[in-house]
């Protein structure tokens, strides 16, 4: 199967190599020179808890690839993924599947802007992965992918696509519910990345504030209702249990969401608006109210603005 | 006229050494030993634009003093006020009036809880007044005063105070509806300090924020409906104008709202259950919703808690 893994980054790079080396013909497509000058000159470097080795892998910038491809993963940022799927039309077929596995909110009306819907695959994947430099990823821990089409007749291909990907090691199976997977993963999401970036502190610390509970609780209310709109439930208490199984210090340790690593750590812009501003924007459409999240969702651009974030 | 100053910080120094130029009998009374003692040994230090003069005035720290007071004005942090009253009742007479200028909401009821109605006086000052460490304060610009009995018999005592701190300069005027200057001003406060320290920034970056306006109507707008509970009204449109010169660079020049000083500065308390915490609070009490109040109010008692703030 021709398949090409747009955006190679840490997870990306998991993906990509995973499948070749389950005998796929993979490519990498990433925006960031640096990173694909290094792997078509090293290989992948992917280092596990065991060693490290160089994998060769075919790595190009979008504007570089011009050949059709059966199968699209895109592992962009969120911000990146509309630019990202403009920037490399001429390797899509009118059959070409595509697979997005992005946290976030939304992305599913980006993907239908461009694609027919019996070639929309929309996925959660429980994966992880770290990126140490160009061309230099590092792997550790097991996970998991969920997957549904979201065209009616795509039932029978995303079991063809869980089975690909099954066969690399992947552990893909198909959800009957996709949606409630990544409304429940953006809900989580929106419970620790901006309040981690608002606080300044990570995960574990912001599970020992003394007002976590009612934060938590009126910004997953807010989800609840933008979710329901739309025909997607979500279980509050559940969550809420989730997000105490991640606080736990002996699960969770001293980690810093991705907002916080890109707003404080980096000055990158956020990916808010798929989280937190997707509620705001979707419950202003609606009707329905959405204050927290939507005052969350200003401090987080106002914080952008302050530091100049690009 | 006895008075005592209790609370004898910037303002209380102002204050005080202003009464007392004008021949009052004025102490000072604070819990800061350091500030008592240099008081004592060597006057206080009043520095303005034209020159520096040492002002002998006597200076008490609450439990070392025992002289009946005619009028007791408070200028403590609102957080201290109780414990500030309850260390010098041995002061107060029957027919003792109290002052109180502090910036908060709240302080009222504080104040109802240990003096008779008849005898409390409400204001609001629009003076300032810089520490510049034990002894020693900075007083610059110009100032006014307003004031109100609480009591329904207590106008023209309140006239008698404002002739009395009129006479020392201070501008003091009769106000018929102090409550609304007094929940002006803590609207002001509360769209100001807790913002500036949640996003860690003075009041012209705060103000150069592109969504401010959002998030300023919406702390406002919860302010005027709990007002509003308690027969004040409330006029959002004066106050986002008032805001608007404030923010004006070439008005607030960069200035840190105290809030900011007191947690990211020196990881003090903050006094945000006097504004937002306020609104929140009576929210809650009489079924108004105020989320963003409520939220802003968590937050800020979370980043208390992550910066140990004592």
């Amino acid at each position: 199967m021709k398949i090409a893994i747009a955006g190679a980054g840490a997870m990306g790079g998991r993906f990509g190599s995973m499948l070749a080396k389950n005998g796929e013909d993979v490519v990498l497509i990433d925006q960031w020179e640096d990173n694909v000058k290094a792997i078509n000159q090293h290989g992948l470097k992917i280092e596990t808890d065991t060693g490290t080795e160089m994998y060769p892998m075919r790595a190009y910038l979008p504007q570089e690839i011009d050949e059709k491809m059966d199968l699209i993963i895109f592992f962009t940022k969120t911000l990146q993924l509309e630019r990202m799927i403009q920037a490399i039309k001429q390797v899509i077929q009118p059959d070409t599947q595509v697979l997005c596995l992005l946290n976030g909110l939304g992305n599913i009306e980006t993907m239908e802007k461009y694609f027919d819907r019996e070639c929309i695959f929309m996925g959660v994947t429980m994966w992880t992965a770290g990126m140490k430099g160009p061309g230099y990823i590092h792997l550790s821990g097991d996970g998991s992918i969920k997957i549904q089409n979201i065209g009616a007749s795509g039932e029978k291909k995303a079991q063809n696509l869980c089975d690909v990907l099954s066969q690399a090691g992947l552990k893909a199976s198909y959800s009957p519910d996709i949606m409630e997977s990544i409304w429940w993963k953006a809900a989580i999401n929106g419970c620790l990345n901006a309040p981690c970036t608002i606080l300044d502190c990570d995960i574990q610390a912001l599970g020992s504030t003394p007002q976590i509970n009612p934060m938590l609780t009126a910004i997953l209310g807010e989800f609840q209702a933008v979710a329901k709109s739309q025909g997607i439930s979500l279980d509050v208490d559940q969550i809420m249990s989730d997000l105490a199984k991640t606080f736990d210090p002996s699960q969770a340790g001293k980690h810093f969401p991705s907002m916080h690593q890109d707003l404080i750590q980096h000055h990158r812009l956020t990916e808010i608006d798929y989280m937190n501003g997707y509620v705001s924007r979707i419950g202003k459409e609606k009707g329905i109210d959405t204050p927290v999240n939507t005052f969350i969702t200003e401090l987080v651009h106002n914080k952008e603005y302050l530091l100049k974030a690009q």
